[in-house]
C-alpha cells in the first residue's frame, strides 16, 4: 500500500499524531514499524474504552506492522512503595502473569496474535535489571519543573497533594520501555500524551529515532460525562454478556452516541450521519448496538447485518490481504446470538418479562403468619443491598411486583404463588417458596 | 569516661545536634559508635573550614569511637548525566582515587589513622549494587514538596532555574549511605541539615535506629562575609606553606577572629576573651596564626607555645589515653619552621624583602634599546596575568619597582642591574638579565 493511504487509514480518528510527518517517514521505509501499547496489569478487564485504541492497533496490524502489548509488570510487584496505602498491595509474579494472560484473552477479540503480528513483553525484563547509575542518567534528562507540567502532578503539588519522589520515576521508566523496546510508535489516549511524550525524549537521549505519538479520543461513558472506567461504572465491557451489551449500548446518551460510531465502528463520518439521521435516534442506537454485540460477542461478523457494515466490520480485510471471511454455520449462530438480545431488550421495553429471568428460591422460615416483609424479599431475590435500599427505591416508585408499582413500604407479601420482581426498569428475579 | 563528660566534650562547638537525648543514649551504650563523615571526591583540597569538622570527629577518635571518612565516588563516577555542563566530567576511577587519598594525606593532619577508630569507604561499592526496586522504595520514602524545602532547591525552582530529576536522588542516595554504613553519627557543617535528615528519615524506614546529626557552624572566609572555600579564594588550606598560612591568618578580619579560636582551636571562651582582651587584635592575631601555623606544619605542636596552648592543640591527649607527645628534635624544627613564617610576615609588613623570593630571568630578546616595557615586565615575572592587569594596577599604585610605586604605565625599565618587583603588600619577585 502507498505510505499516503497507510497514513490516512491511521489517522481516521485520531485526536493528534506527533508528528506526523515521522509517521509518514516511518510508514514510507516499508519495514514492519514496532506499535507499542502500555498495559496496567492491575486492571485486566477491557471495556470499550479500550478498544478505541486496540482497534486503531489492528489496523497496523492489518498493514503488516507489529503491535507489542507490554505488561507493566514491574511497579505493579513494587505495589504501593511508600507504605501510605493499604488499598494498594503488590501483586505476585503469579497475578501479574494472570492479569496479563486476562487482558490478552479479552484482546483476542480486537488484536490478531500470530507471532508475526504480535508481541507480548513484560516490562521487568529490563526494568528489573536497571542499575541506579542508568536510573540517574535517565532522570537527568527531565527537570522537576517539566514534571509538575503534567496535569495531575500540578493539581495535587498546588493542592498541597503528597507526591513521592518514586512517582517522578514512573513516567520515566515508561519512556524507558519505549527504549528497551525500540518502539516506533507509542499508542495511547490523549491523556497519556504527557508520559509518551517522555518516551519520545529518552529515545533520542539513547540515539534512537523518537517514537511518533497516535493520541487516541477519550471515550465518553454511558454517564455522558465523564472517561468510560469501570469504577465509575459507566462502561461496557468487552466481554459482556450479549443481551448486556445490547441493554447498555441501547442507553448511550444521544449527544455521544455520533463518537461511539466514530471511534468504535469504521463508518464514515457522512455515513454515521445518515444513520443518525435517517432512523431518529432510537434507531441509530439499534444499529450501533447490533453491530457491537455481533463484533465483541466473538471474532466474526454475522451475516445478517448489511454489507457495508460487514465490511467495515472486517478492519478492510481486502485491504490486508487476510482471509478472515467467517464461514457460514458460525455466522448464523452468531445471528442468533445477537437477534436473542435484541428480543429480549424489546420485551423488556414493551413492559414484558424476559424468557431468561432467574429464580430464587425463599426459605419458608422466612414467612410470618405466610407473609413476608416486602424490603426483605427484594433483598433476599438479589435485587437490592439492604432493607434500606429496597425502602428508598419503593419511595421513588423503583420497585414492582408482577408489573404493579410498590408503593407501601411496610408490605407484607404472600408467597402463595411465584411472583416476578422488577427494579427499575430491566432488572428482574422470579421468586418462589422452596420445597 | 561518663556519657555526660564525654557528652559535654563533643557538644562544645557545634551548632545544633539532633538530637541530644539520642548522642546521650548512643553514647552510655558503651560500644564504639561509627561516625560518618561524606567526603566530595571532586575537591580534595582541604582548609580550615573541613578543619572545624574535622576536628570534631578527632574528638569522637580520642574518645574511643570510629571515624568513617565516606567518598561519593559514585556520582563523581557519574559526573553530570544531564549533559548540560560542560565543566564537570565524569571522574575516572582512578581519579576518585587519587583524589581520595590526596584528602585522605591532609586529613592526618586532624585524624587519627588506626584501622581501630577509623576507615576509608567507597559508597560506589552499595550504590553501584543497587537495584531499580529498591530506589523506587528509597525514593517513596520523601515527597516532592519536602524535597523543594531545601533551601537551594526552594531557590532554584521559584527562581524558574532547572532542576534535574536526578538531584532529588543525591540527597536520597546519600541517606541511603547512613543505612549501608549502619551510622550512629553523622557529622556536617549546618548547611547539610537537609541531607543529613534523610540519613535519619531511611535508616528508620530500614529499622535502624536513626543517626544523630552534629552540626557544626561554618567556618567564614577571609573575606569575614563568605562561608571559607576555595572557588572563592578567601581561604586558608591545611596544607598551605608557613609562611602563606601564617600570612593569611594576619589577615582574618577582626570581627570573625573569635570564631576562628572558638572553631579551631580548644580554647574556653573565656580564654578567647583573654587573648583577644590582652594582645589587642594585632596580639591575638599573632596567637592565632603561630597555633595553626605550628599545628599544621606538621602533626606536631611545638615546644614555644605555652603549656596551656599545647595541652589543647594536643587535643586533651592526657582524657584519650594515648601518647602522642611528640619528641623533642621534632619540636625544635618546627618551632624554627614557624619562626622563619613569622620573621617573613614581620619584615614584609615593615616593608622589607624577605629572604625567600623567587628569582625570575628575563630573556634579553624582550629588550628594545635596552629597556622593557613595564607591563610587560610584571608580566613576565608571574606577577600579573597579562599586561592590561598591570596597567590598571599601575592605575591604582599598586604596583612597585624597589620599594618605589609605578606612576607611568608607559614606563620602560632597564635592566642594567637586579630589580625588585612588587604586587600589593606581599607578592614579590626579583628579575635579572638572563646570561
Amino acid at each position: 500500500m502507498e505510505p499516503d493511504a497507510a497514513l490516512k487509514i491511521i489517522a481516521r480518528g485520531t485526536e493528534e499524531i506527533i508528528t506526523l510527518e515521522d509517521l509518514r517517514r516511518k510508514l514510507a521505509s516499508g519495514r514492519p514499524l514496532r506499535i507499542k501499547l502500555g498495559v496496567d496489569p492491575t486492571r485486566p478487564d477491557l471495556h470499550l474504552g479500550h478498544a478505541v485504541v486496540l482497534r486503531k492497533m489492528r489496523q497496523f496490524q492489518e498493514l503488516g506492522h507489529k503491535v507489542i502489548l507490554l505488561i507493566g509488570d514491574f511497579t505493579g510487584m513494587i505495589g504501593d512503595p511508600s507504605g501510605r496505602s493499604k488499598t494498594r498491595p503488590p501483586l505476585t509474579l503469579e497475578e501479574t502473569r494472570a492479569n496479563a494472560r486476562s487482558y490478552v484473552a479479552q484482546a483476542r477479540k480486537i488484536l490478531l496474535q500470530d507471532d508475526e503480528v504480535f508481541e507480548l513483553r513484560y516490562n521487568s525484563e529490563w526494568l528489573s535489571r536497571l542499575s541506579f547509575e542508568e536510573v540517574i542518567r535517565i532522570a537527568a534528562q527531565m527537570t522537576v519543573a517539566q514534571m509538575l507540567e503534567r496535569e495531575d502532578f500540578k493539581k495535587r503539588y498546588t493542592e498541597g497533594v503528597p507526591i513521592g519522589i518514586h512517582e517522578f520515576l514512573y513516567p520515566l521508566a515508561q519512556g524507558y520501555d519505549s527504549v528497551a523496546l525500540e518502539a516506533d510508535v507509542e499508542m495511547g489516549g490523549t491523556d497519556q500524551k504527557f508520559n509518551l511524550l517522555v518516551g519520545r525524549d529518552l529515545q533520542k537521549f539513547y540515539g534512537q529515532e523518537p517514537q511518533v505519538l497516535v493520541l487516541m479520543p477519550l471515550l465518553v461513558g454511558l454517564d455522558g460525562v465523564e472517561k468510560m472506567s469501570k469504577s465509575l461504572d459507566n462502561y461496557v465491557g468487552v466481554s459482556e454478556e450479549p443481551a448486556v451489551m445490547f441493554k447498555k449500548l441501547m442507553r448511550v446518551p444521544d449527544e455521544v452516541l455520533p463518537d461511539y460510531f466514530r471511534l468504535l465502528t469504521d463508518l464514515e463520518p457522512a455515513e454515521v450521519e445518515e444513520v443518525v439521521g435517517k432512523g431518529g435516534m432510537v434507531g441509530a442506537h439499534r444499529v450501533l448496538a447490533r453491530i457491537l454485540t455481533a463484533a465483541y460477542a466473538r471474532e466474526v461478523i454475522p451475516a445478517w447485518l448489511d454489507r457495508a457494515f460487514y465490511e467495515r466490520l472486517g478492519y478492510r480485510l481486502e485491504e490486508a490481504g487476510r482471509d478472515r471471511q467467517p464461514r457460514q454455520p458460525e455466522l448464523a449462530e452468531l445471528a442468533g446470538v445477537v437477534a436473542q438480545a435484541e428480543a429480549r431488550y424489546d420485551e423488556v421495553a414493551r413492559g414484558g418479562v424476559p424468557d431468561d429471568v432467574p429464580t430464587v428460591e425463599i426459605d419458608p422460615a422466612e414467612l410470618k403468619d405466610g407473609r413476608i416483609w416486602v424490603a426483605r424479599l427484594f433483598t433476599l431475590a438479589g435485587l437490592t443491598r439492604s432493607n434500606g435500599e429496597a425502602r428508598r427505591l419503593i419511595q421513588n416508585r423503583g420497585l414492582r411486583i408482577d408489573g404493579e408499582v410498590v408503593t407501601d413500604p411496610n408490605l407484607e407479601v404472600s408467597l402463595e404463588r411465584p411472583l416476578i420482581l422488577k427494579r427499575g426498569k430491566d432488572r428482574f428475579a422470579r421468586v418462589r417458596l422452596r420445597g
